[in-house]
């Protein structure tokens, strides 16, 4: 194997850009003309991913498709929407070209950022933080009396992955009954898992629905009308995954209606949501600006994670987070 | 055993003041011509403690002493500050009456709470649940660098007791490291547990402090300039005690000079702060109105507690969370 060409459009500091050249040694790195703005926004077409070998970061879909020598792409981010068509899915199969994605990375953050809302929603944070009142005040009261424990109460996780699997243990030191929900169980869940055919007995079971589900056809509006009915009254809905996969005039109508005490919601469709938009009105609904998998060292962890695998891809063995 | 009396103020629904009747059976309840308002503040001295064998919920401790005939006394509160006087003590000692609180309902609530602030602080809820932008704004990359991942991190837990064992598991299953601190360890805490000598050499090594100290003499301002300027540039501090034992003056310093990156607090002195305290006006402090305790069932949970007592009591068997 000659030298390699890498192609990076991640913005880093010095000190992680360091890492990576010194990671990549003696294979080359190809900066953009402009790096990718964040971690979520595609970058603009770039004529060096034309040389590239391998690609990391989030560059333009039609140039990977486009550019002759590209064998492995690992985005920066978890979601995949943007490389998830038929002409992608069809070039990366022509050349045998390897995708991965950055879900390792974004795992814990995303579940501790479940356990603070669901920590912040049984202590009722958002009151409870702008209160000021003396014990002898009715509201001091009330504010006690909605405050829950979470010891024995119910999870159903929806997409059950590395997120649910991380986030397993800390709802068993809640001691949290747990139930997971995914598209295909294997049975080494470790929790109970169930299936499409079963979901309806879970949803009205469940104190909290964890929405972590990844935006594809069959999960786009998964979460209607219908399956809202189906929750327990008085219910907290969460949605950590994809905010295609919510119907949030439904959602809107379960937390209206009172079926839903609260929703917390990291993603939405689309984001930020227009600021007039009912959901943002809903005292008791919680949002979030898609911030759930970010946390200090993120471009490091990154960088490790990419480095990971481009020794992985050098000695020919399997990569983590594969898709393609 | 004769027919004993049981003065109790604690306000409750009926369900609740049937559960306690019917526990107590066939010994008789005493009512008090106005029940205690919360189970926080003291209720007026009431004539019915005159003729009371045991007294269940906030009584005036002047009554108390005054009583003839109170063998045993249980509080609805874990503290206890205004039974905690030479007079009242001496009375305790002279006629042997036994003194309860309730600090077992209240463990799990409080480290839930301490779990939610500390959630809330790594994942940055108070500023993410107010910002409304796109991931192209300079504010969205500052707040995923500004959430912290809480794997690997460190904790102080100060005055390590039923609420610290309970915070333990939780702080476990998310990794972090956990020191805890009494003022006499011994050696069953299941966890590295130091006493006063070897505190200023955790104080610096923990990002996390939290404080469940009680208040008495000997903790009263204990966490003052010279504890604070000993944590760790950029740690957290919590406080889910008693308001007295911290020195408000040196804590808003410790914030104010970027050595505390944040404070949550549940108690305050006195409390509610008043409207222009300092500390209502630092964005890094975070304030809950000592609700801490609070939950759905708290009243059901506090007469269960008592009856598990009462029937201690009866049959001669040491009574839980007993004081004097």
């Amino acid at each position: 194997m000659g030298t390699l060409k890498i192609f990076c459009d991640l913005t880093c500091d010095e000190g992680v850009a360091k890492l990576l050249r010194d990671g990549i040694a003696p294979h080359q790195l190809l900066l953009p003309a402009a790096p990718a703005a964040t971690v979520l926004a595609q970058s603009a077409p770039d004529p060096a991913i034309w040389d590239a070998d391998i690609c990391f970061g989030q560059p333009d879909a039609k140039a990977i498709i486009a550019a002759p020598n590209v064998r492995w792409l690992q985005v920066t981010s978890a979601g995949y929407t943007r490389y998830d068509t038929p002409e992608f899915r069809g070039a990366a199969a022509d050349r045998k070209m390897v995708f991965t994605n950055s879900s390792s990375v974004y795992g814990l953050p995303c579940a501790e950022h479940v356990l603070a809302f669901m920590m912040a929603q049984a202590r009722q944070l958002p009151v409870g933080l702008r209160t000021r009142c003396s014990s002898d005040a009715p509201e001091w009261a009330r504010l006690r009396a909605k405050s829950v424990l979470l010891r024995g109460q119910k999870v159903l996780i929806l997409g059950y992955g590395a997120i649910g699997a991380l986030l397993l243990p800390m709802m068993r030191a809640l001691q949290m009954e747990v139930v997971a929900f995914r598209r295909a169980p294997t049975g080494k869940e470790g929790v109970l898992t169930v299936s499409q055919n079963q979901l309806e007995n879970y949803l009205p079971w469940a104190d909290h629905v964890v929405n972590v589900l990844p935006e594809n056809p069959g999960t786009r509006d998964s979460m209607n009308a219908e399956r809202f009915a189906q929750m327990k009254q008085g219910a907290v809905f969460y949605n950590i995954g994809r905010g295609k996969t919510v119907d949030q005039t439904a959602l809107e109508g379960a937390l209206r209606s009172g079926r839903l005490a609260a929703a917390w919601l990291d993603v939405t469709d689309p984001e930020p949501l227009p600021e007039d938009h009912p959901l943002l009105n809903l005292p008791t609904c919680h949002l979030t600006p898609h911030t759930a998998g970010g946390h200090a060292g993120e471009h490091r962890n990154l960088v490790l994670h990419f480095l990971e695998n481009f020794g992985r891809f050098i000695r020919g063995e399997p990569l983590n987070d594969r898709i393609l």
